[in-house]
């Protein structure tokens, strides 16, 4: 889970989250107190968490959906970076850049290394991010359709059933654009976006509310509140254990960079 | 260019292109006559022209930014697809499906051969696209920035020097989203779009004249009119020979594929 002061969804776009609240604070004390090697910072303004937490000689990974704030980063002294594409669950930014750019972008300008998030389920996936220069991917979405997560079993059966279609972006009009599952509360959220005369974030508040979202992985009524997933909710088709998925990614990105590289045998080598 | 009976940027949502209007007509028979042997088609209704076109032993691509829409041309027996991701230049659909997402699904799901559309320019995005599951990959941006591309230089220049958040999305609230490049006859039609009362097509139309943006290309007036381009003129940096941008895409896909491969050497084998 991204290090920021908050809620899954973040239901207030003013003022942005300050780096000084209560709560971060003692999340980053429990951070060093513990001496968590690694950690993931996310939004507007990391630096006073990544100097602290740099200070404590923890390692930090940002992430960013634009290269402009991947720059910013690097220069707040992070140590890798999480390239997060249009196509991911949750704050997508407003810049709309796939990860088919973005990871060429990062591998063309950035000087540090990177892991390519959002939009990856498979094996076929991460042999085509680590060709496009990332050291590796980050997988949310399809980690949360596992036996082993913490989330009521209706709701994986809901992400096996889902198209890729089966999302939608909200927030847009207040620049906190996310993407949810497309159930029915995310439609009302949707609709009072757009109809609302007075622009006031009030007015959609109650339909994006973190903390009805957070029930539905306890209650398993997918209607009950807005929930974040990728679009690669529609290549997601089973439940396995996480071990299991993971031999198969393995097993799968070898297969497809052997079946890559082996279209290419044919070919005639000496123009290179 | 794709087969269909429109300007490069159609500018009347309604009605629907129709495949026995006389200017198509009139290229499906030259098509014929002349012996072409691939032809690609792209938007709504392509039946007939497929089935005109099956009959005179022509190989039909046709391009899709849906997988429904890809099945539907599959039933009207196309010979294999071309997937266009939500990166794309032009017409990007209403569903806003990237590239990583659609072409997994297409692996998964299709059981015609493909290639990919959308946010490609180099080697490396060659072999991620490999790897995914295409047989190759479709540019037009990015052939738009190489020597011989029958168009201004200046327009050119440009594509050099954009950043791959310099397009823009117009025409969605008529359903027929396309992405232009963001210049300033692009953001006077966006302004339209999001303000007009009426909702008529009319109001923009003159906007979004095809017949301005091909003078562009003529004159090198890159404000004259709107043109399309991809998010992948963030990645374009110069404008080579098509046979130097082969040749080097050529050796880019290869070192990527070997490097890809070469990541995985190290790890122990005995799990598979």
């Amino acid at each position: 889970m991204p290090l920021n002061d908050q809620e899954p969804l973040r239901c207030e776009p003013h003022p942005p989250p300050c780096a000084s609240s209560p709560r971060l604070r003692r999340l980053r004390q429990v951070i060093i107190d513990e001496g968590i090697k690694i950690v993931e910072t996310a939004g507007n303004n990391p630096g006073p968490v990544i100097k602290q937490l740099k200070a404590a000689n923890t390692t930090i990974l940002h992430k960013c959906t634009t290269i402009r704030h991947a720059k910013s980063a690097i220069k707040l002294g992070v140590d890798f970076l999480s390239i997060d594409g249009f196509e991911c669950a949750g704050h997508v930014g407003e810049h709309d850049i796939t990860n088919f750019i973005l990871l060429s972008r990062a591998r063309q300008d950035l000087k540090v290394p990177f892991i390519a998030s959002g939009g990856f389920a498979d094996g076929q996936g991460l042999a085509a991010a680590l060709a496009l220069g990332a050291e590796g991917i980050n997988m949310g979405t399809r980690f949360m359709c596992t036996l082993e997560a913490p989330i009521h079993h209706k709701v994986k059966e809901t992400i096996v059933n889902a198209q890729e279609t089966d999302t939608a972006l909200v927030l847009r009009r207040w620049k906190n654009t996310s993407r949810l599952f497309a159930n029915k509360v995310t439609q009302e959220a949707l609709k009072v976006e757009k109809e609302s005369k007075t622009g006031e974030f009030s007015e959609i508040a109650p339909f994006v509310s973190g903390k009805r979202g957070r029930e539905v992985f306890l209650n398993g009524d997918v209607d009950f509140g807005v929930w974040t997933a990728g679009q690669v909710i529609g290549l997601i088709h089973d439940i396995p254990t996480c071990a299991q998925l993971l031999t198969r990614i393995e097993k799968e990105a070898l297969q497809a960079m052997d079946r890559t590289r082996s279209l290419y045998s044919d070919a005639p080598q000496s123009k290179l």
